[in-house]
């Protein structure tokens, strides 16, 4: 019987790839409207291989990105790309499509829910509070805040003793196949891969631990109502056999 | 002949202390909303404590604010306050009342404009692209780019020599009667003290420093073409007396 089902945040629930990559495009073409000398795909470009060399925090970005292109110090470049990229961040923060409309049919449908995500606690809090998403949720795990990140079975653990479900009564639904279903297979649970955005086509050796593999979130809803129906025809068939 | 008239920012171009004010109390509010365990005057009045202690960098003061108030830890109550914060300052940065007028009539009447301020350099330019005021400026000089902060005689003569005038040929205008005013005086700039927001009665011991006192952004305008009149008077005298 599933009584709980836990989410990943980024890319399952939150859009965060499409609008991270919308904000530096407009980052850069701010820039370049206020002044830096450098065409759009090379100013981009290189912008690109600096996220991917030094990780995701965004602010020291466009001073690197300066040093980069050989260019002096500029505040008032490094300013434009901040205000494009925060307002672009602010403005167009949205849930994956069907995001809402399942956490509501699921919620009234009784089901517990939760959070399982990587990352740091503020900034993981500010999306869901940004995107009103506190309330459908009983429990929120961030593994910046409890120590421990996925796959590592000491979350997903301590998601389910919290929220009082044994493994086998929970569903973890989300977009890596390492991080979210390798992880919550190991303990247990039943998994559901969202095979969604630049992680679609990676990390297939974990397949194997996908029990489901849906490409809109709408269809999370069908397999936990299946799940349970398997569950009473299983235990309907134990009780004739009485 | 004034050719040049110099702004500082804060409090004189744009109404920072008063947004400040009304994103902190925004914050404190989606904090309580958000399930901190505390009344708003309680809440508000400890974090006003804080950040005379420890200054202005925000991000920080919402932790230190729980630990205050002897309350565990909270990613959740740290990130509404944040997300309240951010959104109260993007959506409410305003210049001063008559502070764009005051600048196109300025720039009408063909005067070389600039702003030098004190402060991070991100920071200020962030503001200054995010209310589009750049175009008014000819020069922007900003302490910690430069290396020395207001009232030190050296960012006033770094922004005289890099807009080609002379002290006498240029006017300050701020809101601090110690930085900016006695400030631009001492190197012999012509001084206009807008006494307005948090220091309209502070400094006071500076106050033979300024030339004029103004209530409104407005009065500067008629102030400097006052002083060029005179000028001229005094000119046509020189003339006739030859």
């Amino acid at each position: 019987m599933i009584k709980a089902v836990f989410f990943d945040l980024d890319d399952t629930l939150v859009d965060t790839s499409k609008l991270a990559e919308m904000a530096r495009r407009n980052a850069v073409e701010n820039m370049i409207r206020h002044g830096l000398p450098v065409d759009f795909e090379t100013a981009y470009g290189e912008l690109l291989e600096l996220i991917n060399e030094y990780g995701s925090n965004f602010s020291r970005h466009f001073d690197y990105l300066l040093r980069r292109l050989d260019l002096p110090n500029n505040p008032k470049w490094v300013a434009a790309g901040v205000v494009a990229y925060h307002n672009t961040k602010f403005a167009y923060l949205k849930t994956v499509h069907g995001a809402r409309r399942l956490l509501l049919e699921l919620k009234k449908a009784d089901y517990r829910l939760g959070i399982i995500t990587d990352g740091d606690p503020i900034k993981q809090w500010e999306k869901i509070i940004r995107l009103d998403l506190d309330d459908y949720f009983d429990g929120v795990f961030i593994s910046d805040y409890l120590g421990v990140k996925k796959p590592h079975p000491k979350i997903f653990k301590k998601a389910l003793r919290k929220m009082n479900v044994k493994a086998e009564e929970a569903v973890m639904v989300g977009d890596r196949l390492y991080s979210d279903i390798y992880g919550a297979k190991r303990v247990g649970m039943n998994t559901i891969w969202f095979r969604y955005g630049k992680y679609a086509d990676r990390e297939l050796e974990y397949l194997d631990h996908a029990d489901f593999t849906v490409e809109r979130l709408e269809d999370v809803l069908n397999i936990v109502g299946g799940l349970n129906l398997e569950e009473e025809e299983r235990s309907d068939k134990e009780v004739h056999a009485d």
